[in-house]
């Protein structure tokens, strides 16, 4: 009988359910900040974006749910050729889900103001 | 009377309206392919993928009309948690019109099999 | 007496120290990824990215050592303008190591040819 | 007599040679601001990073020469976990000339201040 996918990947981690998970979680947060980084922002084009954003999310492994608000206070209505801007980390924030066997980890990124900083962390890990 | 940021944009330029149209389509192009060549993809969220890239260009300088194509053939319905692939630029179909001043310029890109690459070209200009 | 920014981060987090170094480690693999696809590769060029490869995951948190070797099979040496590809997935072959607190994690990507499909996984974690 | 990869793209392309020239400026500008934006930085492999990008827009086509510098202005040495950023298209000032036939174009990417915009510009067109 052959192995699923799911299986054969299995097969290369060395570690608990709530480590694959925490893993795969931080998978899915770097894919977010670097691949989205830098593309164009508008009042016009911020509510796709982040519907894109959610939708790519979960086509990758493990995801239960995702939910992602870009900063909309340095947004401008379009009215000049130059009023847009590019996406960065600092206006990203995201919580999802994932879940792997036993472990489901809730894990987060935004702006943290006191560090300056857009961070990624795990909020809550729940194992049955 | 203060200069606004389109004429200050202006003054850095030293070309004709022609060769500024077919400069900014070449910049949009090579934004849209390595913005998002990489997003994970699938059956489910390809359609709000090509609506984000698309609304993302238009708020880009000078651009009148975008339409994004992406090729469904090696996309699948999404079963198991690696059922999914990464958007890569030989499933890019764009065509995208950018007009500045006295001239538009209507450029597209596209997979050329003969090639075996996804070509960025100039289709046509008109200046008026 | 003032925290430090990784205090201010720990605050955040509500897991262990292996499942924060295995989120870690998972991030710095997304982010390579997803930054580095579609980087024009040639012969010419791809010692000198996977050198920047590495450097930049050097200066994220945690990573206390980084190599990767970016496939070379089908690349080319530049004679025609067109001599070149795009960096895919596919061709990378990662490990890094992220050390936090009490648990170090070594994690890896690369293509697993039986499911056609670049993995992130963890392959050790020690814990002291 | 079988067509080189130029001559095939070149049969795509409704132009001329300058505006070609300048298309594919813009292009080159627009791959790197988009490829290479939210790449992790710190004194340690900024140097690092400014050559892979010249060594990767060299290898696309027409690129006679690249000059690519990153503002250190905001850059530390890593100290901490967290001291470091992620390059932003204000931090680049690049400067590359295309050569395609009878035009040779000089094309800068900056960021300009009175615009608070990293603008992309044709600075100059030879024609032959």
């Amino acid at each position: 009988m052959k192995d699923t996918r799911e299986e054969k990947a299995d097969s290369h981690f060395a570690c608990s359910d709530s480590e694959r998970a925490s893993f795969e979680a931080g998978v899915k947060l770097g894919t977010i900040y670097h691949q989205f980084v830098g593309v164009p922002l508008s009042v016009e084009n911020v509510e796709t974006l982040e519907k894109a954003i959610e939708a790519g999310s979960k086509v990758q492994p493990f995801v239960q749910d995702v939910r992602v608000k870009i900063d909309r206070s340095n947004l401008k209505r379009k009215r000049g050729q130059y009023d847009y801007v590019s996406l960065t980390g600092d206006m990203l924030d995201v919580t999802l889900v994932v879940k792997y066997k036993t472990a489901t980890v809730r894990a987060s990124m935004k702006l943290i103001k006191e560090m300056n900083y857009p961070l990624m962390y795990i909020e809550e890990i729940k194992k049955k």
